[in-house]
């Protein structure tokens, strides 16, 4: 089926929005007659045209007759823009390719009726899990009303994400490095603990990719001398979050805001929503990663496995202790070479595609 | 280069042989005409004939012009079988692909001149690579006449080969459990150490595939109860060794024998090479898999990580404890899934292929 190299194209533009959309899906959209590409577009940021608009104006020819590739359901409604499925009418497009429906109730169906209504020929589920898996923070943020959390982390191949002296600089290599900057600008908060603050004093910033720096995040329970680290000297907003009702506000910096939680495992991602965060990338150390594991927070996992052995250090999930028979159960999606390291990407039992 | 999917036909019969050619390479050969293969053969097992004339016998027709696919150098010395050089030069073949040169002395280069000087037009190295990754124990025996030595162990997601009270059944799932026995089937010998006997009592046969019985050896430094573990009951041939010059050799089971080492890590290769142990497959436990990589004695690692947490356990390399910056460095030559695990090939730092 060669048709589905244009769903490909669309799927691989629409990344042109990667880290841009947010609250928006990352949309791409392709054009096509005989053969042959005549318009593209994406959508590249909110607030700006959606990619089926973007493809419609790229192309310098009479659209009447052609065929459009999308990779999610145009939608049907006044929002920021106008409709999609108007744009769409309008350019004498014949037939729609659509990857997967937009789980947003003010469209879901409603962009697909329209153009059938229009008389246009639409086929729905071309590289549906593809398409899904590329919106995963919308399709939770639509559907649950939660944000989507990513737990990271670097290890060695022996498990370790610091030596027992608590250094980790730096376990994977850097084009790994990269790849997580790369998922630091994707994402709307960036969290660690208070223990990875004081032994690692991250920036959490993008700097080895171009990228805006993400809203950071630290759990502590107690107070930390601000003035050491670089999230709180650096002028970009910090929020830290604690379950300490005694927390002092006093001594915080202009930058640091405190969030207290009673409940933090049930309270944390309501939280973190009414904030707009829909994407959070949880960096550990091994506590936070503990606490956000067994509380079921994580949706996805990434893990960067080095070639690196040092028998002994700081497990990823070191405050947790289980009996084999009792493990937490997950399901790999894939693994993938990252320079020298290993990446397995890791889903809640059950949630992975098959195959 | 469509040429390549012959050579790699070739190998794929190659491994027909996989397990039953100790010490002989395995080896396919594909013979084409006119682009349709008229003739396919792989060495079946040590002392039966060689891929090359496997090949031309199963040929039905004279095979005057037609081309080989050969995954290693054609001898061209009478041993077992008498010179394939020969059969093939009388088959009336044109031209010979060779995925490698035999690093034999006896052969090494001397197959291919014996072909040139019969005037057949010879071309080595497609799919290298790959052809001496198929016979890496060979290449090494060859080269350093000592075992190739293969570390595998199943781990968790956070790198434990077992539970805190030492329960490691299963880890990994069956299907890589399978893998396993495909390797154990692969090797001349199976090595654990006396902590893993006492723990699982292994059988360390092949139950789940169809394949021989490695050798199987013990490091111990103390009698086991040796009526109370599978491998020392089954009547199966079990080897204990041990570094303890008073291990005593009252009330060893008549199929087990003592191999008592002055010094461990530098007897035990030339040692179970002398025992014509052409490849070693290491399974553990922790303090064994710390020994052979202490002591650089892996060349290879398969490291199958299942997609369960449990926080705390024991370690794959628990006996040693480095700082990062003095880790161990190694390369990962490949990711993949096996069932719902992930499984990694790791080798020396510098011995994995480009790219």
């Amino acid at each position: 089926m060669p048709k589905i190299k244009y769903m490909k194209r669309a799927l691989s533009l629409a990344k042109g929005g990667w880290g841009e959309t947010s609250p928006n899906p990352m949309v791409g959209a392709v054009i096509v007659r005989d053969g042959k590409i005549i318009g593209e577009g994406y959508h590249s940021r909110c607030g700006m045209p959606h990619a089926e608009v973007e493809a419609i104006r790229s192309a310098k020819e009479n659209l009447s007759g052609a065929e459009m590739y999308v990779t999610l359901e145009p939608c049907n409604f006044y929002g920021r823009t106008p409709p999609c499925t108007d744009a769409i009418i309008k350019s004498g497009i014949r037939k729609v390719y659509i990857a997967t429906l937009d789980p947003n109730p003010r469209v879901s169906g409603g962009g697909v009726k329209k153009l059938r209504d229009a008389g246009i020929d639409v086929e729905v589920g071309m590289l549906e899990n593809e398409a899904k898996r590329l919106n995963e923070i919308y399709f939770k943020n639509i559907q649950e009303k939660l944000p989507f959390v990513i737990g990271k982390a670097a290890i060695t191949l022996d498990g370790f994400i610091a030596d027992t002296s608590g250094n980790s600089r730096w376990i994977t290599s850097e084009s790994s490095r990269k790849a997580s900057h790369m998922l630091r600008a994707l994402v709307d908060g960036i969290l660690v603990g208070a223990e990875t603050v004081r032994c690692d004093n991250p920036r959490l910033t993008t700097y080895l990719v171009e990228g805006k720096t993400a809203i950071r995040f630290v759990l502590a329970r107690h107070p930390l001398e601000y003035e050491r680290y670089h999230i709180f000297t650096d002028g970009l907003p910090t929020y830290i979050i604690t379950d300490n009702p005694d927390y002092p506000e006093e001594g915080l910096p202009d930058n640091i805001s405190l969030v207290i939680l009673s409940n933090l495992s049930k309270d944390i991602l309501p939280e973190l929503w009414k904030m707009n965060i829909r994407s959070l990338l949880v960096e550990g150390g091994g506590e936070v990663h503990s606490f956000f594991l067994e509380n079921s927070l994580y949706d996805k996992m990434l893990i960067f496995v080095a070639p690196k052995v040092i028998g002994n250090g700081k497990g990823m999930f070191g405050n947790i202790t289980r009996r084999l028979q009792n493990a937490m159960e997950f399901c790999i999606e894939s693994v993938d070479k990252s320079g020298n390291d290993a990446v397995l990407t890791v889903y809640k039992k059950g949630k992975c595609s098959q195959g």
